[in-house]
């Protein structure tokens, strides 16, 4: 039985990124890396789309979120978190732990962003530095209005830093049109590369502000990274074989198009929300992200019973819910290398699960939903 | 023409671990993720060897040498630092970012500590708390006796904290035997996976010189670690393919075992100085370490060229010298999956580029010394 993952994020990974990490390995301090790193670099812009400069960091998202976090900020100054889900919270948790004055717009999980919200905080706390968001919230499949929350940040001194580990490759972020100036993501999303590779978008304006900013770093510097990318090297030892990876990613995006990729994530999502809706279930956020569809499940059907099953009998691996919604959603995933067929598949699999978990419904209205807006 | 690294990392991987790098991967919020990660851990302990806590993170080597600051420290403590190359360098700049008040023990780079140096530190400035320490220097080449260090480091209040990135597989770094409270090393290195994990072992005696440490930290929090490890899961989305490749480089080195492991760096080693001898050029440091050969080059022999040369004509990539050191040495490393016919390889690449550099010598005597090295 093959192992099929639509989770958001590892995602799953293409034959030519296999190909790409198992070639020789570019050695960091030698003469090729100059042009392999600026390579892939310049292959990153196109997706998001950002004309800023980007970075690649040996690390998960969740470091490169950091990045963001201690390159802008100093003790004590304030900050503005739009949290809505587990990832809002993990930059909560990262200023936190930094001593930044984090004042947390603390929403339903589910919900999204109503950008009148954020101006009204940002009117009451004009000493705001940043404000950090989330694109796609993956733990409830909620997508914000970035570019709403950008016009509104935009009229006040702040940064607006974006964490975009799920939603790049799925959904445009526009940073520059949008006012983002920090934009996060990684390896393992969309990009359909194994986890390891943290990517930072830095505008201008984001560089002069992070001159003033004193919270202690060094691995996470990103000034180190920017002199050492100039200069054609890594600052630390770079993951070479995961950036191979994504040169590949990126040249298989290039190939289909960031136009047609984020309309086949489109079609995807609306294929399993269509599917969702068949078979009589709900789709759990208000404003759903094209990367995942978090599907609510009813109190009597058990989502780790059916996070079990679908792995044993179909080897498929579908995210659940997290924290207090555990057991309550099923997160399908369309994020990355996916084809039609795919959903096909993982659909009919959930629809096999639910019937087994006693769940009514006419056999075969979940694949048909998907069947219809595939072939629209 | 093959690609041949024989640089200090990264090193050459073996193809049992491209292909569990290429098998599907272990999702990390899934079953199967705590014997998974829990299994990576119980192999590495034995090459240390250590009894101690083991954590992998998703970072370069340096990202693990920062958590050990990080995590030990707070700000305006006094911290030691045996400097004595660009590694030992590295440990005084991480102090230093994060306001610690570094005590720098400056060698010349080339030579090993004198631990009684240390005593006197120690003695000069009993609120120490933390020693930092190079294993081996591979700047230079320069193996630093940590054993001798630990006796004494263990007088004290201190901890004693140990970079053994390039050293471990090489040699032993007895953590228990010695009293070294942190080791770190990284994935990229003897372990022959290529970058983007980082390992740090805590003793006992760190973990509770920890609860006092205050320097901020988030991605780099290794009682985060801890506790994720407990609950078999990544605080933070690990790089589970590169996991899966050490895993299987472990299975490897169990298979030889570690002490044949140790014996072949050691042989591997002496067969490269002797070459060097023999070629009537010199090794550069006071105590070599069998991680790789540093090379000291007359002046009127350039490195840059010798490197240009290596990689041009044989594919072979060599380490150089760094900072003031560039064009003077070159670097020789044995580390890793490096058999007997390798060392032969770039031994005889070596001295064809010596000769086309007009450097004097009867040809075949580098090779004929490694010949007797390995025939004994």
């Amino acid at each position: 039985m093959r192992s099929r993952i639509f989770a958001p994020g590892p995602t799953p990974i293409p034959d030519e990124v296999q190909a790409a990490m198992a070639a020789p390995l570019v050695y960091h301090r030698g003469p090729d890396f100059p042009d392999f790193i600026r390579t892939v670099v310049a292959k990153l812009k196109p997706v998001f789309p950002t004309q800023d400069d980007v970075l690649l960091l040996a690390s998960s998202g969740s470091g490169a979120m950091e990045a963001a976090v201690v390159n802008t900020l100093s003790q004590g100054d304030r900050a503005l978190v739009i949290q809505a889900g587990q990832f809002g919270a993990k930059w909560t948790a990262i200023c936190q732990a930094y001593g930044v004055d984090v004042d947390v717009l603390d929403l339903p999980w589910g919900s999204a962003v109503d950008s009148m919200q954020v101006a009204e905080r940002l009117k009451a706390h004009p000493d705001t530095r940043v404000v950090f968001a989330t694109h796609s919230e993956t733990s409830t499949g909620v997508l914000h209005d970035v570019e709403a929350l950008g016009r509104v940040v935009g009229e006040t001194e702040a940064l607006l830093v974006v964490d975009g580990v799920s939603s790049v490759i799925a959904h445009p972020l526009r940073t520059n049109d949008w006012g983002v100036d920090i934009a996060v993501t990684a390896s393992q999303k969309g990009l359909g590369v194994p986890p390891g590779v943290g990517v930072v978008t830095v505008s201008a304006r984001a560089w002069d502000a992070m001159q003033s900013a004193t919270l202690p770093k060094f691995y996470l510097d990103l000034n180190a990274y920017r002199t050492a990318l100039e200069e054609g090297r890594g600052p630390a030892t770079l993951p070479m074989t995961l950036m191979a990876g994504m040169g590949a990613a990126l040249d298989l995006v290039a190939a289909e198009g960031i136009e047609n990729v984020w309309a086949r994530h489109a079609r995807h999502a609306e294929a399993v929300r269509q599917a969702t809706v068949a078979l009589g279930l709900s789709v759990f956020p208000d404003c759903p992200s094209n990367v995942l569809t978090a599907v609510a499940l009813p109190e009597d059907v058990d989502g780790l019973a059916i996070m079990a099953d679908l792995r044993a009998r179909f080897g498929i691996t579908v995210g659940g819910g997290l924290a207090h919604l555990r057991g309550h959603l099923i997160r399908i995933s369309n994020l990355g290398f996916v084809d039609d067929l795919d959903i096909l598949t993982v659909v009919s699999a959930f629809e096999m699960s639910l019937q087994k978990m006693g769940w009514s419904f006419t056999p075969g209205v979940g694949v048909a939903a998907v069947e219809k807006v595939l072939s629209e």
